[in-house]
This record gives C-alpha cells, sequence and structure tokens, in this order.
C-alpha cells in the first residue's frame, strides 16, 4: 500500500465492539449479531453494529443477516480502499480515511460503514479511535436518535471530519515553528527532515480529506429510501467542512512549498555570504604572505635589509594595507 | 485555524451593534432584537440587525425571532467558515472574508449574513470595519434602500469587495518595490522576509477572494422570493468586481513566483562572479609567492643571488607577470 | 491597479473624437452628442461616436440619449475593467483591452464599447490608436458598413486583435535573441533584466487576450436583434484570431519558462568549470611554493644545498612536476 | 515507440494458446480457431480464445469467423495501442496495457480483446503473463463462468488491475530505500540513477493506468446486449482498484518530486558546509605561513630574531593563536 | 509568428499541383481549374485539386468555382493559422499543421483542406510533402476511392498523423542518448543546446497535435450531408492515432523536464565533489608549506636547525602528516 495504515491504538480488540437495537431514540436491547437481521426489519427499529478489524468469519455472518454485496464485504475485509460511497441495489458502503494525533503522530486509519434500511455497521481499521463517543452522545439525544439510520451516518461522518482538525492544527503550528527557522537561519538536519515529514503527512492527509467531498456531496444529493430530506442541510454541513479541511491542507502545502523554496533561497545567500568572506579573508592574508616572502629571498644585493628600520618599515606596510583592506572590505559589506 | 483571523479592530465591542426597521426606504424606529420577528412580519419593513462577535445567547435570541436553522447559528459563531451561500428553505446564508489595511498591515476579518423575508443580519468577525458606513450610505439613498433586503445584501457584499482593492494595491507597491532589489542586487534578508510573507497574504487574500466568486454567481442567478429581478445586474457587477480582483491577485501571485525565481538567478550569478574574482586575485598573488620563494631557497650554488641587479630583475619581473595577468584578467571580464 | 494602463500617445485630446450618422453604408451627418439618440431612433440610421477618456459630464449626457444602465456608465468612467460582454437589456456593454507598440515598449489601454438599436459608442482609456482607421475602412466601403451597428463592432474588435500580432512578434523577435545569450554565455545583468520585464508583459498580455476569447465566443453566439445572422463567420475569425494569439502568448511563455531554466543550468555550468580551474591551478602553483619552501629552511645540514647543481635540479624538477600536472589537467579537460 | 514495450517473457510462443467452447460454465470442447465462428452461434455456448503475438494471417482467419472491423485488427496486429474501448456495431474492441515484475524490474505488456455476441478473443503483446491462471479460476467456478462473455472479460480485466499492485509496492519499497538517503547524505550516483528511473517508471504506468479508469467507466455504463446490467457491480469494483492505483501512482509521483527537491537541497547544504569549513581552515592554517614568512626575512635589524627565546616564543603565539581560532570557529558551528 | 513555418522543401512549386475528376473510385479527367464547378456538380463525381502555397489569383479562381468563404480563403492564403474545422453553410474549411524530418531536422507545414459537395481542395504552406503518395494510395484502392469527399479528407488527415510519428520516434531515440549523458556526467554545452532545442520542437509539436483532437473528434460526430455514417470509424482510428501521438508528446515533454532537473542536480553533485576535493588537496599541501616556513625562520637560537639529521626528521614528518592525511581523506570519500 502507498501509505501504510498506522498500527491500531493500544485497547482496540479486533472482532465486535458494540451492537445494540434502537427504537424510539432509546436503546432497546444489545443483541448477538446472529439476530441482527430480524431486529432489523422490525418497523421503528434500527441496529447498530460496531466492529474492529473483523475476521471473514464475522464478516460472512453479517453478510447473512443484510444480505450485503459480496464485493463489499470484500472490501470490508482488506482495507486500504478509495474513499467513496457506492449503492448496491438499496444499501449503502462507504469508505472514508480517518486520521488523529496519537502521541504527537498523524495516525491514519479507515472506516467502511455498512447502510440498509433498519442497520448501521461500522468498520475500523488501523489507528482509529472507537465511535463509543459517537453513540454516547447520539443516545444522550433521543430527538436525533429517533431520526434513525440516516442520522447515525451522519454523526459517524461528523465525527470523523472533526477529527481532522486537530491534526490540521498541529501541522499548521509545527509549519509555523520551521518557518521561522527558514527566515532566519539556515535549517538543521532535523528540520530539515520534519519539513520533509509534513510534507508526506500532508500529502496523505488530502488524499484522505479530497475524495470525501464528493462522497458527502452524492450523500447530499442521493436518492435512496432511508436518507430523508431533511438531512440533507446536515450532510452539507459535513461537506462544508470537508471542504474546509481540504481548503486548509491546500493552503498549507503550499506555505510548505514556498518555505521549501525559500530554504533553497536562504542556503544559496549563506554560500554566497562565505565564499565573499573567504575571498576577502585570502586577499588580506595573501599580503604579508607575499611580502615577506620578497624580503625573505637570498639575494646578496638587497639594500632594504640593511636599513636600520627597514623591518619596522616593511612590518608596518603590511599591518597599514592589511588594515586599509580590512576597513573598505568591511565598508562594501564583504567582511 | 490555517490563517487566524486577526485581532478585532480598537473599538469594536462584541454584541448589538445597530438594530432598526426601514419602511419605503427610511428609518421608521431603532429596535430591540426581541422585537425584530413582528417588526419583519409587517409588509413594506425590513428589519437591518449588526453584530459583532456575538454571544450565543444573543444568537438564539436572533434565532428565535427570525426561525434561523441552527447548523448556520452554529457557524456563525464560530466563524472560520469557507465563503459560501446556503439556502435553508426560504432563507440565505452567506459568508464571507473580508480583508482591510490596519497600520500598513493586511488584517483579515468575516462577516455572516443572514437574510430572509424582511430581516437582515451581519455578523462580523476579527478584524473587519463596521458597516455603519454602508448604513449611511443605504439611508442617504432612499430609492434604493426601499428595494429591500436584497438591495442591502448587494450593499454590503459591495463594500467588502471594495475593500480589497487598497489592500491589493498596497502589496502591488510593495513588490514593485522589492523587484526593483531583486533585479539591481542581492535581496536583503528583511526584503527577503518581506517576500515571503507578501506570498502567504497574497495566498490568504486568494482564499477569501476565490470562493466569493461563486457566492456573487449563485446570487445573480439565484431564484428565491425575495431577490427581485433587477437586482440581477447589481450582483453581476458584484461578480465582476470580485474576478477583477482575484485576477489581479493571480497577477501578483505570479509575479511574486517571477521574483522567487529571478532572485535565484540573481544569487547565483553573483556568487559566480565572486567565485570568479577570487580565482582571478589567487592567481595573480600565487606569483610573487612562488617566485619569492625560489629566491628564498638556500642553495649555495644559485648565481642570480649574486647579481648587483638580480633584486631588481626579479621585482620586475614579479610586476611584469602580475601586471599583465592583471590587464588580461580586466579585459577578459574576470576582474 | 496591478499593471496600470500605459498613459496616453500624445495628440490623444479627452472628449469627442468622432460623432457622425450613417445610412445605407454612407455618413449623413456629423452631429453633436446631444442629438444622437433622435438620430439612432430613425430607422436604417446608425449613430457612431468616438470618446477619448470621457469626463462622467459628457458619458451622462450619452446615458440620457441611449438610455445606458448606470453601472456600465461606472465602468466606462473608471476604466481598469475585466474584459468582458454584459447585456443589459436590448443594449451590450463590452470591454477589451488593447495593446500595441510605442516607441519599441507594449503599451496597454482599454476599449468599452457600447453598443444598441441604432448606436456604437467607443471609449478608449490610456494607450490606444484612434479608431479613425477603422472607421476610413468601413467608409471607403459601404456594403459592409450598411450592416449597421453589428459590423461596426465587428470592425472594432478585429482591429484591436490584429493589433496584438505586432506586439507578438516584437516579443518573439527579443526572446529569440535573449535565447542565443541563454545558450552561448551567460546573461548580462541588462539581459536579464530584460527577459524578465518580457514575462511581465507577457503575462500582461496573456490577461488581455484571454478573457476576450470567452467574449467572442459569446458574441458568436448571442441572441440579441441587432445581431444578424450572417454576422457569425465574421466574429468567429476574431475569436480564431484570439485563440491563436493567446496561443502564441502562451507559447512564449513557455519558451521564456525554459530560457530561465536555461539560464540558471547555464550559470550553474559556468561556476562549476570556475571552480574546476581554480582547483586545477591551486594544485600547480602550489608546487613550487611547497618545494621552495622546503629548501628555504635554514638546517645546517641540508647537503642538496650545497650540491653544484641542486638549484637547477629543483628548478627543473618544479617545472617537470608543474608541466605534467598541466598537461594531465589539460587532457582531463580540467583546465 | 515512446516506451517500447518490454521484451516477451521466456516461454511464450507466438500464435494460439488456447481455444475452448464453454456451455454452462464447463468447457465443451477444444477447437481449431477455423471452427470458432459455428460454435459462437449456438445459444448458451461461448468461445474463449487466448492469442499471443499472433500474425496477420491468424487474425484474418479470426475477422474471417467473427466478422470483426478491419480497423481493429490492423490495432491488434501492431500493438502499442493507447487504452480505449471501441465498439464496431454490436461488437467491443478493448485496449489495455499490463505491467509486473519480471527479475524485479517493471515490464510492460498489452492486452487487446475483442468481445462479441458469443466470443472472447484476446490477444497480448509484450511482456504479459499468459490468461491461463485467469482460464483456471473461472473453470474452477461454472457459476460464474455460466454469466457469459461479460464474465469473462471482468475476469481478464481484474487480473490485469491486480497485477498493477505487486509493481506499485516494488516500486514504493524503492522509494522509501531511497528517502532514508535523501534525508540523511547525499545520493550516490547509482542511486541518483535509480531515482530518476523510478521516475520513468511510474510515468509510463500512468500511462498505462490513467486511460483505464475511462475505460472501466465506458463498460459500467455501455448500453450493449452481452454485457448483463448484474454485471456494472463488477466493472465498477475494477474501476475502483483502478482508481485506487491511479491515485497511488500519483502519491509515489510526488513523492519522489518531494525527493528530488530534497535531494538538491541536501547538496545544497553539503556544499555550503564544505565551504564554511574550507575557509576556516584556510582561516587557521594562514596563520603560521603569515608569521613564519615574515621571520624568515633577512632584514638585518630584527631585534627579536636574537632574542634566546625569540624562536619559543613565536611558536608559541602561533599555536596560541590557532589554537584560539580552532576552539572559536568549533563553537561558532564552523568546524 | 510564434514559430514560423519551415522552408518550403526543394521540388515544391506553387500553384496548382493536380487537379482531377474521379468517378466510381477511377480517374476520368485531369482539368482545369477553370472547370472544376461544373464538374463538381455532376453526380458521382469528385473534384480532387491540390495547390501548394497559392497565389491570391488562384485561390479566387477556386472561390469563384465553389463559392468558398471569403474569409476561409482569407486564411488559407495567410496560413500560420490555429487548426481547426469550421463549417461555412454546407461546406468545411479545415487546417492542420504537419510536422516531418528533412535532414534529421523537424520540418514543420501547413494544409487547409477545403471540402464541400462534389470536391476536395488541399493548400499545402511551408515544409510539406505533396500529398501525390495518399493520391496514388486512393487510385490504387477504387473500392475506397468510391467513398468520395469524405473518404479523401480521411486520407489526408490520416496521412498527416501517420506523418507524426517518425519525427516522435526521431526524438525519442535523441532524448535516449541525451538520458544517458545526463546520468552519467555533465552535460557539454552542445548537448545542453540539443535538450534546449528538442523542448522547443516538442512544445511546437504539441502544439501542432493537441488542438487536432478537437478536430476530428469534431469530424467524427459531425452531422454534414457528404459525410457518410460509415466514415465514423475511420475518423475515430485518426482521433486514436491523434491522441496517441499526444500522449507520446506529452511523456516526451515530462522526460525532458526530468532530465533538465536531473542534470541541475547532476551539475550540484560535480561542484560539491570539487569543491571537496579541492578542500583536501589545500589541507594536505598546506602542511608542507607552514612547516617549512617555520624552519625558514631566522632565529638565532633555533636548536632544531643544528641537529644532524634535522633536516631528514622535518622532511619525514611533513611526509608522514601529508600521508596520513592522504589515506583519511581517500577512506572518507573526500578524495
Ligand atoms: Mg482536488
Ligand atoms: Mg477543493
Ligand atoms: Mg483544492
Ligand atoms: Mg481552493
Ligand atoms: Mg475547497
Ligand atoms: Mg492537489
Ligand atoms: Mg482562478
Ligand atoms: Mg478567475
Ligand atoms: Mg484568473
Ligand atoms: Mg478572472
Ligand atoms: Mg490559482
Ligand atoms: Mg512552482
Ligand atoms: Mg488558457
Ligand atoms: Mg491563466
Ligand atoms: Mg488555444
Ligand atoms: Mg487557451
Ligand atoms: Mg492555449
Ligand atoms: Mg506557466
Ligand atoms: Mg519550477
Ligand atoms: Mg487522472
Ligand atoms: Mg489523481
Ligand atoms: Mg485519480
Ligand atoms: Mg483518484
Ligand atoms: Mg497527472
Ligand atoms: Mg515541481
Ligand atoms: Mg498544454
Ligand atoms: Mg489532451
Ligand atoms: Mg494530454
Ligand atoms: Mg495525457
Ligand atoms: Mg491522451
Ligand atoms: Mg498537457
Amino acid at each position: 500500500m502507498t501509505f501504510p495504515l498506522s498500527a491500531a491504538i493500544a485497547g482496540n480488540v479486533p472482532g465486535v465492539v458494540a451492537s445494540s437495537v434502537y427504537a424510539n431514540g432509546r436503546r432497546v436491547a444489545d443483541i448477538p449479531v446472529e439476530e441482527a437481521g430480524v431486529w432489523a426489519q422490525k418497523p421503528g427499529h434500527v441496529v447498530w453494529i460496531g466492529l474492529f478489524e473483523p475476521s471473514l468469519e464475522l464478516l460472512e455472518k453479517l453478510r447473512a443477516q443484510f444480505d450485503l454485496h459480496p464485493l463489499a464485504i470484500e472490501d470490508a475485509l482488506k482495507s486500504h480502499q478509495h474513499p467513496k460511497v457506492e449503492q448496491y441495489g438499496e444499501a449503502l458502503f462507504i469508505v472514508a480515511r480517518t486520521a488523529q494525533l496519537v502521541d504527537q503522530t498523524v495516525a491514519f486509519g479507515e472506516t467502511h460503514i455498512f447502510l440498509g434500511k433498519g442497520y448501521v455497521v461500522s468498520v475500523r481499521h488501523g489507528a482509529s479511535t472507537s465511535y463509543a463517543a459517537v453513540r454516547e452522545r447520539c443516545e444522550a439525544c433521543p430527538a436525533n436518535l429517533t431520526r434513525g439510520e440516516d442520522y447515525i451516518l451522519y454523526a459517524i461522518l461528523d465525527f470523523i471530519v472533526d477529527n481532522y482538525r486537530p491534526v490540521i492544527e498541529s501541522i499548521l503550528s509545527e509549519i509555523d515553528e520551521l518557518e521561522d527557522g527558514v527566515l532566519h537561519r539556515m535549517l538543521t538536519r532535523a528540520e530539515f527532515e520534519r519539513l520533509y515529514k509534513l510534507r508526506r503527512d500532508l500529502l496523505r492527509l488530502r488524499r484522505a480529506v479530497g475524495p470525501l467531498v464528493d462522497v458527502c456531496h452524492r450523500l447530499e444529493h442521493i436518492d435512496i429510501l432511508f436518507i430523508d430530506d431533511e438531512m440533507k442541510p446536515l450532510f452539507r454541513d459535513v461537506l462544508d467542512h470537508v471542504k474546509r479541511a481540504e481548503e486548509d491542507i491546500d493552503s498549507l502545502r503550499e506555505v510548505l512549498a514556498f518555505a521549501f523554496e525559500a530554504s533553497l533561497m536562504s542556503g544559496q545567500s549563506q554560500q554566497t555570504e562565505i565564499t565573499r568572506r573567504l575571498a576577502a579573508w585570502a586577499a588580506i592574508l595573501a599580503v604579508p604572505t607575499a611580502i615577506a616572502g620578497i624580503y625573505g629571498m637570498n639575494f646578496e644585493h638587497m639594500p632594504e635589509l640593511k636599513w636600520t628600520y627597514g623591518y619596522y618599515v616593511v612590518i608596518g606596510g603590511i599591518a597599514a594595507i592589511c588594515g586599509y583592506m580590512y576597513f573598505r572590505f568591511r565598508r562594501n559589506g564583504w567582511l
């Protein structure tokens, strides 16, 4: 896989995480998977099952209960799917990529959702927090939960999209720090490596968020039995937040590209400065070497060598020339 | 947030800034928010309320008066929204980003507008000037204000878009100065930093202006009760000005990218020149060092050392060689 | 304004440049602006007025005569508009940007055209030649002029588009010269500056020409009373020429970008060469310095110093080593 | 050809590879090509022929049997076609590019498929594994094979697309290794060459996969007699996998572009470091040379030369200055 | 013109190249242009005229015969048109750009085609081979020629598109050679210039081929009297080949861009290497210079100078230090 999913977060155990039936916005019963199909068909009842990295056997059981399509089951088993929404008859199969901060690192996961008349099944892969929080929030507000399967789908997607925000903000604050570095000095190797890794994280986040725009757009406009018209503003709101996340990521990507370019220029200007200073010092130091070399020649007839103050004159001359050069270079900004 | 809003401009106090009722293009009464709903329903009357960073309580009151959608209220409270126009039943929710110069710095803000039959509510966030000027201009021309809610919306959007102009022109004049620097010498670190910051400001401005094209386009073509057909040329005119702002920003972005590239080339050519001069001087100065070194050797049999004019011949030879090299390098453009 | 209009060409005087009525393809009368409305309404008569940077008063008079839309008047007064075509009822308002060579420099202007049943008004801003030439050519061919308002519009647009050609060709010939420079030597600062300015000119020209494609496309397909069907091939022809200009500009922009990149590489290769030669000469010159230094040491027991031919052997050795290095470096391409 | 096909894999012999008739999901007979037309017309029978780089004669025989279009025959003979799906009456002609790992190298091939009522003909070119595996898998599941021609087409496309995966993963693991190099040291010439070759492989893979998106999309929505509606989810699934391959390739291309840029910056920072150290050492070593040169002058009156400890003082002074410089440069990070 | 047409190939003479009438797929008569109109109107007869850079007079004659549109005539006279297809009533005007190898150089030309009921007129400009080969091939297969005007158009376009292939392959083989250079050593100035010229040739070829996609697409779907439905697969085939040419050109452009980037990196790494070696040699050579300088000082009390083996010890010490440095630098990869 181009970008493998992050390892599962500690505490996530493969299998069924939760499996309950809701009616009139309240939990009616916790049920085994094997009874899910029957409950789902009772009018006014919704089965909500949460799985984490399920085995083929478990998925097969589900398939039998809800008559899921084998290709969707195959996808849900293998993970590493493209975010998408697929309609199989009167059922939907939705894939979304999740991202969150785990120990200051971006961890990527994937969630697959099977949605049909009377049931919602979420399947998590890789590093992704449990949807227990979503379930609690839904149960706390029966008025909303009464709306049924479509509301649960909305609640999960909303949760996924809201979780992008802290990731984006954490990347932003890192970029802000790096930018200071880029502008005021050369990057250290560690900072340079960080810049590089941020670019990859952003690329990956972009690939997670981008296709979700289409998913949300399709959900806003889909014409399927169990998605009610009054849900549309909710899906549009998720769409709006995804678009904002996408826009922010694009901006950050552009800013990082600026920082890369600026880093190149900063490095070049440092090099020019060093070369310039090197040239200046080399020129200054060449003076004593050359003059002393001349008076170190062994000619018999070199009258200056016999002058009483010849030595002092030459030392003074060298100092004068070097001093003059030093001040001139200083004024020119070469030193 | 990727690009946080600028701090509020001094003098902006959270809460209700203005709240009046208009009929036949004239102000009828200043009203408390709690009576807004009743006034809005009177035929021929329009309530126009201006808020600055309102509290949840205040927004709740408004929601109750005009039956606003909870998701729009949520957006208006949190700010940092994507520029957009959303239709909730027969009401509109519009988000626009504002930009203006505060002490020679670009300050960004956000305005949310609730628009329905009989009412307009503007909600400002961050650095954004009050719409008192818009209100005055509208009140000064009752013929226009008589047109109703849609005209007020137009007046606010027109004001927002007109305010982009001085920002763009200020950035332009800064770029013009920097360009001179890029072409004639190497950039100083401060100029380089300025260039970098301008790129970010332009990126941010682009993100503010770009989505407004769609907003204005939708307003020109929207089919909603309280937007009259004769308003269309007005919204088209705003659209036209937004497009010009967008085009100008895109041009400036491209020019800045040119300047960045030119800066790289300018730096490279400077470095080449220094390396070339360094090489030339090193070659010239190596001559006395090498020759003097040879006559500084202590061999017993070096006939030249005994010549009466040996010293002068060698000094002369060194000078001749160095002079020849100097003039040749000069002619070649190496010095 | 991002790219200000060029100053007016000498000889252009603000106000009415020409104002005539045509019938059956021939000039019937030269009229004052105040009578234009009456003449325009006579069947078979077309009023053709040419203005240069008109005052608000003059535009107001026109507005009254032809019942022009205030927003269009506002645009025509301020100039710096986006090229566009706008329909106000049964009238059109068209904006185009003009470009021409003035003293070997590209000068930019703007033309606004009001077009309605029985009248054409052209408003020029900035550096743009008078449309006297267009008028003459039209008057010289009454068969064409008989076609009416739409033919005059075509004639003006055709003239504007044809005027892009010499500008493009002049830029092309400059680029051809610069390319030779880029390929065979390093650019001088003046050439580098020229390259940079050409990029800006091309960007600006691109911004002038690009939106005109849409303008011409809309004119070809517009459904308005006074544009006859047999005019369509003419507008399509203008569209075709605009597209060619656009394609040429895009090609030139790409070629300039190549030249920029090539310039960077050319500079780098020059630097590599200088560094290499510097290294070679430094190595060669280090030999006499080191050897002579050794025989300049003052040890009492250095047998070579006493040899009769020691000096000659050492000088010969130095020459041999340096010569060997010289020829080897030569062969390696280091010198 | 821009990118020539890879040489055929050992063991591939031009001509007919397999030719069988299926009915009710089971193989009925192996037939010569000359009888294919007759069998294809029997209701419920499907002829499935596999060819490898066939001669014109063989293709002519096929053309006669199934009444194929001459232009499709021409394409199938010449190979090097663009991936596409073309409809000729009630028959389809499909081209896909294949990629696989052969001895750790990406080998490219091409497959052409003729599909009509009662027959499927696959024509392979270049390095492409035989579809014997596909045939086996189909024969192992008669329930699927009973679906007919369209299922065979699906099975072949699915096999082609699944084969992209190991290629992508192999490139990914190479890039991962190279990235470590880029971040921690300068690339060796061999690594640099590898980077370059990977970019070309990815470009080529992109050109193979990209147009297949359109092919699969068209197959999902095509309205032709022998493609049944229940096949649509299968083609949509292939489409989904092609899109994922495309997305992965695009990500890898972007990552390689990052690596290229990072490599430039890494090289620049190395150069800056070397120049800086060179400058520091040159400065330190210039000290003994200059001072020793001065005391090597032959003036008669140089009092220090006569001091008993003059030599030790000078040596000590040189050591002190050099030591001081060394520690200072060290602290500044210059050494 | 941005890219002027290449000079005419030797042997091309302006004027009428061929002018014949065909009926039932066979040549009926060679006719003067003046009789073309009459022949074209005879049922079942097609006039096929080939011109090379015709004069205005000749085009005027044609215009009179076939009632061609003046704007098309204008285009055909001036050449340098954008590839396009234009419909004038029941006639078509088609422009295509041609490319071919002349003495290993890419030569560009242009072909304009007038097509109407009963006639085809091809007008060639610049370096383009005569369509005598197309005429021969058509006459050799009367069954095809019987199809009429539309088949002749197809034959010409097919010939033009087939002629792109050798040009593309020649550029490809040049790029393959240059790539080897880029990867293994620095480019010579001549190779660099070649690379640059190839980029321009490819840009130009891209501008020739790109718009032809639209031309062929429109011809496949055009609804005009004299283009029969059974011609559609033929035009689709040309479209397919144009797309392949376009794809190949795009790939080559991308490969050349890679090569440019790689060249920059290759140059940088060479420079880093030279700087590193320069630093190493400078350090080694500084040792004898500094030590010898010290023993060249003229102090009276330098005990080592009086040691019998002092000289040998110092020479040995210098050799040891230099040798140690040499081997260490060698091991570090600095030398
Ligand atoms: Mg996108
Ligand atoms: Mg987006
Ligand atoms: Mg985007
Ligand atoms: Mg955007
Ligand atoms: Mg967006
Ligand atoms: Mg993107
Ligand atoms: Mg845009
Ligand atoms: Mg735009
Ligand atoms: Mg734009
Ligand atoms: Mg625009
Ligand atoms: Mg943009
Ligand atoms: Mg860029
Ligand atoms: Mg364009
Ligand atoms: Mg553009
Ligand atoms: Mg074009
Ligand atoms: Mg274009
Ligand atoms: Mg173009
Ligand atoms: Mg560009
Ligand atoms: Mg670039
Ligand atoms: Mg794509
Ligand atoms: Mg993509
Ligand atoms: Mg894609
Ligand atoms: Mg994709
Ligand atoms: Mg792409
Ligand atoms: Mg790039
Ligand atoms: Mg292009
Ligand atoms: Mg294309
Ligand atoms: Mg393309
Ligand atoms: Mg393409
Ligand atoms: Mg293509
Ligand atoms: Mg392209």
